[in-house]
């Protein structure tokens, strides 16, 4: 097992990282309270709900399960969880446990950061990418009929135990997009570990739980960085984005649900690699790297059957509600992404074509 | 004008105490974002919304008015005030405005809390409850249909602006039960300022804006210095629970809402002096400088009519949720509260029954 710490000041936490980790009761200990509540999905309770049950005992633990999927990151389903919450008369000195993927982890999260005005709360992101996206950030929510992620909260986990074994019962595809986002914190912030991926993409394609915990640890480590610099998210944070500029376009224009994220930011980097040659002088082996590495990953490399000007249209819309200019997170070299920059049309279609070679 | 600040570390802010303030540019230009939108209740809105709108001016200000009263620390009326922020295409860099009494700060401030993970807010509380009161600690929040203020967050004001001219419309009811919040922070904290307050009850009930500013600005400072040393309540911060134990069995005995919160507390405090002399040695004349000043100020100096036993059950049945015993912030001295005790039922008993003599 693997520990690291995210810096944060009096709200500092430990990532603990490891095959089996779930059920060993010695990582709640630290942070038990009168009583304890799990929230879960349908998908993942009837897996792991028991063990982690059973390391909390004898504590008092009420289960909460959810309908699996983005729906329940609604006012319904939070409403639901404060409901049972109440009703099993649990105070202030109550500890929430995530037990799920993002899903499960925002809504969960937000539920205790709010929940009698704040609650402690753990963990168990049973997904590669909550394993390594929302297990560092303490970023919250629920969706809003007008916008995804429009209420919620900053509020860090007491700890977090990534367990490698989760991801033995993950869809092939839903693991698969969680190495999209594995592969963005070697491109944009390490080019050692984007060697190690390169060295070591079929051991995580075949689920070594020794690869991937290394992984894992890696990309927290490279986050938690950036995060405990800027926890409220202005500067560094935002190369964070790599891909991800692209990334939206192409989800809204696959229809939203589509292709999953992790697959859309996949495509997205390639796009964002073929930018950084023409605006930022990336060699073109290292474009190449790229996209080799993210086919290697089993993700796509070139977006959606639909017009270059339809994605471009698409970032100019989502940066008009922000006001501001569409801008990219672009790489300076391999492991190495600078702060965010406009370009010019030409070069951005230029790139979107160039992906889809 | 008065200027107080609450030392919170990088969440310090100030409480602008003076007469015709909220009409000042100057108070809230500091903290002026990109646009911004004002809360306020069908009651406040008609009298002073378009003096508030003019001080933010050329601001772009959305203006959101919601039905005034208790019903609106709802989800539904928090859902409409997300709707109208994201149909006006509201980003982060929007600073929300609570122009009203504690329902409003309490639901616009708990709307910041978590719009888009948290934005600015600025309060102008318009009763002198919420000028005392909810000026002071961060606390917003709504009701959940099985209890008041389940859901909620510490947020900090940006600025609080207390305006002594709103308190000319403000119902002499309201006026009065505002006051017994100031009374108890005399009572509890401060010999001198209870003093005072003995020599100026008139003049504050009569609605002397300098009277009035004082008063707010030294219960401000009270409640200010608690808060910053227990931000998150935990011990200090108690003892501005004087008067509340026997305040909440006496709002619940009367039926909620058929006394207001001030008059509950009024009567508690009487009782909770009466139990001070029996359990804490307190001078039978100190009890009765309390008993007169609750009773100058136009407040109830004893309970509900209903047996003794029912307040005694009620206060049980509040504690058996928390899983604790009933305890009682008393008085030492006049100015001197010390930590919840516990009592012994049958001086609780002729407490309640002395109050009502």
């Amino acid at each position: 097992m693997q520990s690291l710490r995210v810096a944060l000041g009096e709200r500092s936490y430990a990532i603990h990282i490891g095959s089996g980790l779930m059920g060993h009761a010695a990582l709640y200990a630290p942070h038990l309270a009168a009583s304890a509540a799990i929230v879960t999905d349908e998908i993942v309770g009837p897996l792991y709900l028991e063990k982690v049950r059973r390391a909390l005992s004898p504590l008092r633990a009420t289960e909460i399960i959810v309908a699996a999927g983005e729906e329940s990151k609604s006012w319904q389903t939070l409403n639901e969880v404060f409901d049972r919450l109440l009703a099993a008369r649990h105070g202030r000195d109550t500890l929430l446990v995530a037990l799920g993927g993002g899903v499960v982890g925002d809504l969960a999260g937000f539920a205790a950061a709010v929940y009698q005005r704040g609650i402690p709360f753990i963990q168990v992101p049973t997904t590669l990418l909550a394993q390594v996206d929302s297990s560092v950030g303490g970023k919250t929510a629920i969706n809003h009929p007008r916008g995804k992620n429009m209420v919620g909260a900053f509020h860090q986990p007491r700890a977090v135990i990534a367990d490698m074994a989760a991801l033995d019962t993950l869809p092939e595809r839903e693991l698969r997009a969680g190495l999209a986002e594995v592969i963005k914190h070697g491109l944009a912030l390490d080019g050692v570990f984007t060697s190690w991926l390169e060295a070591n993409m079929e051991k995580l394609v075949s689920r070594d739980h020794a690869a991937l915990a290394y992984a894992v640890q890696r990309s927290c480590e490279l986050k938690a960085a950036i995060v405990a610099a800027d926890e409220r998210e202005s500067g560094e944070r935002a190369l964070l984005n790599f891909g991800h500029t692209f990334g939206h376009a192409i989800e809204a224009a696959a229809g939203y649900g589509a292709w999953l994220h992790g697959e859309a930011v996949a495509a997205g980097m390639v796009m964002a690699a073929e930018l950084s040659r023409t605006a930022n002088g990336l060699p073109q082996a290292d474009v190449e790297r790229v996209r080799a590495l993210v086919r290697r990953a089993g993700l796509p490399v070139k977006g959606p059957a639909v017009e270059p000007q339809r994605l471009i249209e698409l970032m100019a819309t989502d940066k008009k509600a922000a006001q501001g200019s569409v801008r990219f997170v672009l790489l300076k070299s391999i492991g190495k992404a600078v702060l965010p920059t406009s370009a010019d049309a030409a070069q951005v279609r230029q790139a979107i074509v160039a992906a889809a070679q």
